[in-house]
């Protein structure tokens, strides 16, 4: 019988989350049953939609869910055999049985390495794909804005419109992030809103204003961009940063969405699942390219998950925010 | 050479328009030259799109612009002849000269009124129809919140939706109002706005959700309908009354349509006009049928043309606001 450690929301936090809302805690895990398997997780994904969760939807004194890719350690289940890797939504614990519901095979391509299916080739990269190509629409050269676009998403939306012949300005709130986007990336402007006001800088980068904003903040950047829409620009919104903490985020002039005729629309990775074997195709061809680049923030042990999410809310990750579970 | 009267704006109205900001000027209008015709306008047009024109777009000391509908008293141009009638976007004025363009012939039907093609058969009308239906892509039996619903916009989507076997709520500002939506309507439930908080009294509407929200309000009406947005729900934004004469209107909640990856998108009637064949076949047969309402606010003479705009900034009209120019 494995020992596993989780970890659990013990209270709601008010504001930012901090160290006293979470837990570790030890648990006994059963040895795999009848048509089950044991699963070790190797890696628990962060992710800015936790926050709202840890509000209303993630009960308390119960281990957290979360994106992992484990590895099957015991099987008495037909279709996993020891070694197998799957990715699962049972992050934030380090072990678990399940009888195979909710766990996807993952064959790990031998030229890349691992980390990138639980990000660039995973479902933050497919969201990014999806929500600029399907929920966004971009044509080839358009003009576009990416909030956050030093973020696990953004940067894979920014990279992807640049390779669509766009004109992309992206926003970001440190300054070795900016120096990341504009020399490495080479997104054509880069705006550290922390330095400088986003409506004047964003209004300054977009001479010819903006047809798709990809949208990961909402309030002050989605007010800059309301300013600088296009007609029949879209707005796909993929995240709401601005208001996770507070629970709410201000957007005081929406209605230019009627004058220049702007569709906002939210969106989940789920929408355009038909779009997934588009995007592995296309995002594993990128990757050997070296077409599209990332990076990871990766911390070591579950417990420093509780610490992970606070920091990443905080904008202390480059890149996708990671735990390694295990080696 | 004809006189003719119009209204200028004289000075930018701060909040609600006020008479000072109007003037009525006399003025000598050419009779019509080669290649021109010579129009009187019959009835023109009253649109709470005019208030933000107030304060961007329209022209000081000139003669404000907006839809009419006047009859050719001379031609000289081959396409028109004396006694055609022609719809236009010079309201505002008793008489003008044109070399055609901007003129729009109309056939009027004579089974019906001719204030019908300044309202329900008129833009008015498509805008409604092709809000619901194409940009809301309305289905039939959904769960629909129409606001203004007895205004000229919102009483036609409101009443389309129950002819496509939708249950809808409507919203108003006014007793007798609320009233005639349910009484002559027969809408499924009526909120009036002003004697209970939306928010709840929305909540309360709307067992089922809501999938598509016709928002002619932004503000507070679109807040509480973000609270009730079905998954997949639809928000085709007309109008943003609630803004025009502060300049902004702001929302709190528009990470909602994140959870319920909602869309919300402004439009016009000309990004629909494919449509508007099939709206005219549908609505003449609905008019004729007896199965669309309508009410009609008809000041009289272009002196009374401020005093509708700023009643009709007030909730004073009832149905579509129109001023009789001539007989």
């Amino acid at each position: 019988m494995p020992k596993s450690r989780e970890i659990h929301l013990v209270q709601r936090p008010s504001g930012a989350p901090s160290p006293a809302d979470f837990a570790l805690v030890d648990r006994d895990v059963a040895d795999a049953a009848d048509g089950e398997v044991l699963v070790e997780n190797l890696y628990m994904s962060v992710d800015p939609a936790m926050r709202p969760r840890l509000t209303a939807g993630q009960a308390l004194n119960e281990a957290m869910m979360g994106g992992a890719l484990g590895r099957v350690v015991q099987s008495r289940h037909g279709d996993f055999k020891v070694g197998d890797l799957v990715t699962n939504r049972l992050g934030f614990r380090e072990f678990f049985t399940s009888d195979g519901k909710g766990l996807t095979k993952l064959e790990p391509d031998p030229d890349l390495p691992l980390t990138v299916h639980m990000h660039v080739l995973g479902m933050t990269g497919f969201t990014a794909y999806g929500g600029l190509l399907h929920i966004g629409q971009l044509k080839d050269g358009e003009q576009v804005f990416v909030s956050t676009a030093a973020g696990a998403v953004g940067s894979v939306a920014a990279q992807i419109a640049k390779l669509k012949g766009c004109y992309v300005v992206g926003s970001t709130g440190a300054d070795d992030k900016a120096r990341w986007l504009k020399d490495e990336v080479g997104l054509d402007a880069v705006i550290n809103y922390k330095k400088e006001p986003i409506r004047q800088a964003l209004e300054a980068a977009t001479p010819k204003g903006v047809d798709v904003y990809f949208d990961n903040v909402g309030g002050d950047h989605l007010e800059a961009a309301l300013r600088r829409m296009n007609t029949l620009g879209r707005i796909p919104v993929c995240g709401f940063i601005s208001g996770y903490n507070s629970g709410h985020s201000v957007v005081s002039n929406l209605s230019n969405i009627i004058y220049s005729r702007v569709t906002l629309r939210g969106f989940v990775g789920t929408d355009f699942m038909h779009a997934y074997p588009d995007f592995q195709r296309d995002m594993r061809g990128w990757l050997k390219a070296g077409r599209i680049k990332y990076q990871e923030t990766v911390r070591d042990g579950i417990a420093a998950a509780p610490d992970a999410l606070i920091g990443l809310m905080a904008g202390q990750n480059t890149g996708k925010m990671l735990v390694k579970l295990a080696g």
